[in-house]
């Protein structure tokens, strides 16, 4: 088992990462002084809940707490305001206070919905994340939880740090092989932004780490929440470096937007993102063998690399306009600089992206 | 013209009060340094947008910034999550980025419902606060806001501070005389929980503040602000003093959300809930005078002190069961300790509370 710190003053918390460590809930939350007497509530999304809510909620009740649950449906159409209307109506109905705690046991979705409804929830009560998926190990660092507008994703949230992360390993073996793959999209680009060596050795481990490998996969997760926590404890509001983060997502989340919410997984619409955004990044400096290499690598994890059959560029276009990586009508873009390295890029071109998503048109 | 400083470090703001003072946005706008290049946007509700809305956008835009106008319908029902949804697609739209700033021109409504706009909007972008109404000086101070949940009110937010309060006393005068009486019952709440010497001079000033006599009313609003500033500095984000400032409102709020939100006004229902609460302090040590004078001062300026016919006392106390001011199953009030004094009393019994309700219905 490893566990990391991430470092933000007076909102620091750890993130636990292991095998079997779910049983050890119960102590963690009390070191953390959650309250007994207050009720708890995990939110889950029905595949999830159906696998794993019984064991946590069976720790958390042996351990003192009174545990209420609420269960959304599983998929990014949840990430909505119709849904936390409802989680806080049944967080009314079990009873919970300002002392009270949510837990958001689920993959991106449920961390991101359960902590806005945490950050909201009479203005802010605490929360615990115990992401269920590889992709998760992104959005479980940095505190950014939101939900979706149908004009834009992400658009309606906040700032809100968890308690703690408990990454529990073996949940992660009931995972879709298609979730597997789009999990490690986040880690390769964390390895793309900021770590080459550690880009090499996902390059060099793909099998193992397919194979849920658990030394394997403890040290990719270790290592990509590393990399996110010390560039988020340098900016936590995102005012600056905290941006190179969003390598992939301009494009990437254009994308899931034009297919539907939930057609693409996000880490292969992120793949998709990245290959276009290292090949933008060619524009501005950065060498052809990153965006070769990013490729291969991402092929190498069974990973699409070129749009879908069906997606108009036009759409992807109008789509990135609504995005909010866009300042002042201009186009910013997080580029890679290298294997290892990123920056932001101002003033990118509309045809230029435009000219991008043709040639994404011709990898699919 | 007088300004009173709101000190919370960083998130520190200026309250700007005065007859005449919105021709010097421009330049507040400017000293704040809130962005010319991103557009700005003005939320307010229809009976303000067709009375000051014009006068507000033009003196921005002579000021060099570009505004964008959102109007909603007049009443509590616009504190929605609804609401929201239709204000963000409505930014969206506008192309409010990052650097963008809400303008909140209304009353309390209107500043809860666009500072929460402003608070989740891209996860918190900037606002300003424009109150409409006497009653908002009291929103206005302290960053609290929300919308409501149909089973309970306030119950998603944030804390969120404005980057300035700018209150227009010419503005007032538009207010029907309903909403001028309603408006009073923060500014004697503030002083019965706080300062003995400014409640003789409510008392004593009532028909000048009624005629709405400028230097009285800034006299009023300023020390109301200030009151309530100097709790929230000590106490932003709500952890023991501030809640003094709850007095009137455990009663007050379960009957806004029995009556059904925008029946009875606010401050109407924070009036009853003092008289409710003044006469609960009683049980608690706190002199029977007091309850006499707060309920002789209320009458004064013509509010009720009594339950509106029709209105079920144990439907009240259902609804307060969802208060976000119960913790763990025990009620808590804060009550009055003396005119200008309070305090939180935790564990009130059901009992004592239903035959203060009774009492109050006597008084109808």
């Amino acid at each position: 088992m490893k566990t990391l710190h991430v470092n933000l003053g007076e909102r620091s918390y750890p993130i636990h990462i292991g095998e079997g460590i779910v049983d050890r809930l119960g102590d963690w939350f009390g070191e953390r002084q959650l309250s007994r007497r207050s009720p708890l509530m995990i939110v889950s999304d029905q595949a999830v809940a159906d696998l794993h809510l019984p064991r946590v909620r069976a720790v958390l009740e042996e351990a003192g707490y009174r545990v209420a649950t609420a269960v959304v449906p599983s998929g990014e159409t949840s990430k909505s305001l119709a849904m936390l209307e409802k989680l806080v109506g049944e967080a009314l109905k079990a009873g919970l206070d300002r002392r009270s705690a949510i837990v958001a046991l689920g993959g991106g979705v449920v961390g991101d919905l359960a902590g806005f409804v945490a950050a909201s929830y009479m203005r802010g009560i605490r929360y615990v994340q115990m992401p269920t998926t590889i992709l998760a190990h992104d959005s479980s660092v940095g505190g950014k939880v939101a939900v979706n507008h149908p004009l834009a994703k992400n658009i309606i949230g906040a700032f809100h740090q968890p308690e703690m992360v408990v990454f529990e390993l073996s949940f992660l073996r009931t995972l879709p092989e298609r979730e597997i793959r789009a999990g490690y999209a986040e880690v390769i680009k964390h390895a793309l932004i900021a770590d080459a060596e550690f880009f090499r050795w996902v390059d060099e481990q793909a099998e193992r780490l397919l194979a849920l490998d658990p030394a394997a996969v403890e040290h990719a997760l270790h290592t990509g929440c590393r990399i996110k926590a010390d560039i988020v404890s340098a900016d936590e509001r995102e005012n600056g470096l905290r941006a190179i983060l969003n390598v992939g997502h301009t494009i990437g989340h254009a994308l899931e937007a034009v297919a539907g919410y939930g057609e693409l997984l996000h880490g292969e619409a992120i793949s998709i993102g990245m290959a276009g955004e290292t090949l933008l990044a060619v524009h501005y400096g950065c060498p052809a063998s990153v965006h070769r290499e990013t490729v291969r690598v991402l092929r190498k994890f069974g990973l699409p690399v070129g749009l879908p059959p069906g997606l108009d560029p036009e759409r992807i276009m109008r789509a990135m306009g609504h995005d909010k990586k866009f300042r002042e009508g201009k186009a910013v873009f997080a580029l890679p600089t290298g294997i290892g390295g990123a920056a932001v890029q101002e003033g990118v071109p509309a045809e230029l992206v435009r000219d991008i998503l043709q040639q994404l048109m011709r990898e699919a």
